[in-house]
């Protein structure tokens, strides 16, 4: 194929297929997969390259992701490090896969693939690896790469100052437009690749931002302090990156500027490396209500086991306290089985409404939607729409008990103890979230455990208790 | 207040609060939205005003937002049509809160407004009304602006062509770096916000993309061919909004050019524009895997009750369905209580079990992380995540038993029922996603349902039918 051929073809819409290595969703197809690895299991190395080659790098991280965990190593052999599996790929990778291949790299291989990054994809992948190798890898770099490095790891995990890139445009507030358009075309040190041009006063703390574009269409003569913008989001260092996701979202950000705690300009964070997070972060909240962790699929299973148990254990302490509170009715339940079939009913109903509540609760405080200026409006909208949900449902298992089993007061028992624990799964879904978040505990992490342990209890008490109250176990 | 006092207010750091608009999480504060209400009510406009005034269209749109309902229209006369509440408020205001303003407004108010806005910003507000008043805001805007709001009313809803802008600088690729420069720096009628400048062939078909600062850091006589990337994202028109976020998100976009069928650039997709896309996408699955709908705090309730009832009734069946399996054995619970106390145990840590694989493999579903290449190695980890934690809490839960009742055979039986349930929480938990995946249904919306009738259901049936087996209400 001629170059020009590859071209065409590399131009294409992507949703008829690229080529045969992606589905109409982007994915790599499982037969380009099984294609690379039966190369690879062949020793046919330049067939597995000439595959991998078109790749876009994310997609090569998808190939390891995707391929067998044995063949991973034989996988990166072929591709060559630095070399088809470079560094771009390695930032694209998952933590755990990244982590099974680094363990077969020299240090200094790691610090050459490091070097050619961006500061803040070296050091996501500097920052996983156990200390004495990390000690090695920096061993093995050059001063200004190493001190770029260690003056990031010297900020917290999962803050501002681990996500940003030193690398960055900033000229003084003084100058012109045609300065600045000089500057950037003359001097060869400077980065290729920014959005915007970060304006800073003398003690390098910054008064306003530029799109790029806004300084090639404005006139020569203009201030570059008259094209900026002077409203920007100052990203502090220490600031935690969900809350640097939340910014770029709420105020549709490409770039920020991060500042030490004197306000001085001290890097870039640029939306690309945001926008994992801004994923990650949404996303999580279904995974954390079900105790899954950070449920990565590439994590090694003793870690997911202990993960899930740990949960799963908690949860069984609430289930023994439901339980306890059915055994108080044992008496009854013997006199009437019927009360045995029908309970479940009720907590299984006040779970699923709790449930609801929790969701749209723990995502509203997520995306900064609920706040204490409408706390007490929500919590009056959710004990509306549960005691109009109770009614309804109360109704209808009311309705049918009666006509399955004649019984008109197991009816009226099961209506009210249905509407009773509506109620109580409304309003422990609202309640208990925010009240963890104003304990500064994270909502979705523990808030399933109470909500299920208030409708199991109340699903029960209310429904056995008031059974007994009617004699119907009598 | 001086405007220069003004402005190094406003360049502080985010989180040493801007002013006392702000909590630390850049969220309006109670005290603020309460003051401005006060002054509307109070029939201060210029008070209101003088508050409202500094804010960032964002934070405008939150005020609407966290106001109560019946204060939001007097709020918008006081700031004003057009004025304070501009269309780039309106552009970034919830759909309902939206909606509930715009309906008192006039046609061509409403078309004023829109004409302001990119066309994608234009098209969110116009797509949402009532057809008759949607004619009636077209027939108030310019020819121009109208055929481009109609244009992108012909795609698809939630599709590319009406995410699109169609305001781009798109270039011809045998120019070279110095006509693009002069091309930009001379042209009155061209946008001065870009990211990207597109590279075109003489049929309009994109070849390649210059991020603005490779453009301005290249030589004026390098051919643009040379300094731009061949390799580039191409949108099709057509596509759906979920794809085109999980594009920007997999290559790191900031921008990317939409073709129509034939391959023509038709317009521009940015980032800003896909950010809360890739957020509400990721966030979507805690509400619709619980069924709380779209979770939106500020829908009417009738639509929240509706939405979550349908889903509260379709699990009130599969209640019944667990029921009924209890209600074969009320001899037994008659006889043998204690059955009837334990069987919840069993059942609600199958479906917590059953949960967490849930939610992990509708994540790697929706993250593309789980694709036929490794469905296989996905069931095999779950069925021993299951197994493991089926024999542990199993173990647990028979010893309890024996030590608190003294009765080996029920803390035998329970203790396999417990395995037994685990297995099936994780092999459903899996193959029922994956099963809805293949047939084209959401996994996210109905698998909760399937999986909690299974952990149900074979949760009381294993218990209480290995309790049979073994004579236990005998």
């Amino acid at each position: 194929m001629s170059e020009s051929e590859i071209e065409t073809i590399a131009m294409r819409p992507a949703p008829l297929p690229l080529d045969t290595a992606h589905d109409s969703e982007a994915r790599l197809t499982p037969e380009f997969v099984a294609a690379v690895i039966e190369k690879v299991e062949d020793g046919d190395t330049e067939g597995a390259r000439a595959l991998v080659e078109p790749l876009h790098p994310a997609d090569v991280a998808d190939l390891f992701e995707l391929a067998p965990r044995e063949q991973r190593q034989a996988l990166a052999t072929v591709l060559g490090i630095d070399d088809l599996l470079d560094a771009d790929v390695l930032a694209e990778m998952n933590d755990w896969v990244r982590e099974q291949l680094i363990e077969v790299l020299t240090p200094s291989q790691v610090a050459e693939l490091a070097t050619q990054l961006d500061t803040d994809d070296a050091v996501a992948i500097i920052e996983d690896m156990e200390e004495e190798d990390q000690r090695a890898v920096l061993r093995a770099m050059e001063p200004d790469d190493r001190a770029a490095i260690e003056e990031a790891l010297s900020y917290p995990e999962e803050s501002a100052g681990r996500l940003m890139q030193r690398d960055l445009i900033a000229v003084p507030e003084h100058w012109k437009v045609a300065d600045v358009i000089a500057y950037l075309r003359s001097n060869d040190d400077l980065t290729t690749d920014f959005w915007e041009v970060f304006v800073v006063d003398i003690a390098h703390k910054p008064v306003g931002t530029c799109k790029v574009s806004w300084v090639i269409r404005a006139p020569d003569d203009a201030p570059i302090a008259d094209v900026m913008a002077r409203e920007q989001t100052l990203i502090p260092a220490e600031m935690d990156q969900e809350d640097v996701a939340l910014r770029f979202q709420k105020y549709a950000l490409v770039s920020a500027a991060v500042v030490d705690r004197a306000g001085r300009l001290v890097g870039m964070i640029t939306v690309d490396d945001v926008v994992h997070i801004i994923q990650e972060e949404a996303g999580e909240d279904t995974l954390l209500l079900s105790g899954a962790g950070d449920g990565d699929i590439n994590e090694p299973i003793r870690f997911t086991v202990r993960t899930r148990l740990t949960w799963l254990i908690v949860n069984l302490g609430t289930a023994m306290v439901a339980a306890s509170v059915v055994g108080l009715f044992q008496g009854e339940i013997a006199r009437f089985a019927l009360l045995a079939v029908l309970m479940p009913i009720v907590s299984g109903m006040g779970g699923n409404a709790g449930t609801q509540t929790l969701a749209v609760i723990v995502r509203a405080l997520a995306t900064n939607q609920l706040t204490s200026s409408n706390t007490a409006r929500m919590i009056g909208r959710e004990f509306r729409v549960a005691l109009a949900n109770g009614a309804a449902l109360g109704t209808l298992v009311g309705l049918g008990t009666y006509v399955f089993y004649g019984n008109r007061d197991l009816a009226l028992v099961i209506a009210m103890a249905m509407i009773i624990n509506n109620l109580v799964a409304g309003l422990a879904g609202v309640l208990i979230p925010i009240g963890l978040e104003r304990a500064r505990v994270d909502p979705a992490v523990s808030s399933a455990v109470f909500v299920t342990m208030a409708t199991d209890v109340m699903g029960f008490f209310s429904f056995l208790g008031l059974a007994t109250l009617w004699g119907l176990g009598g």
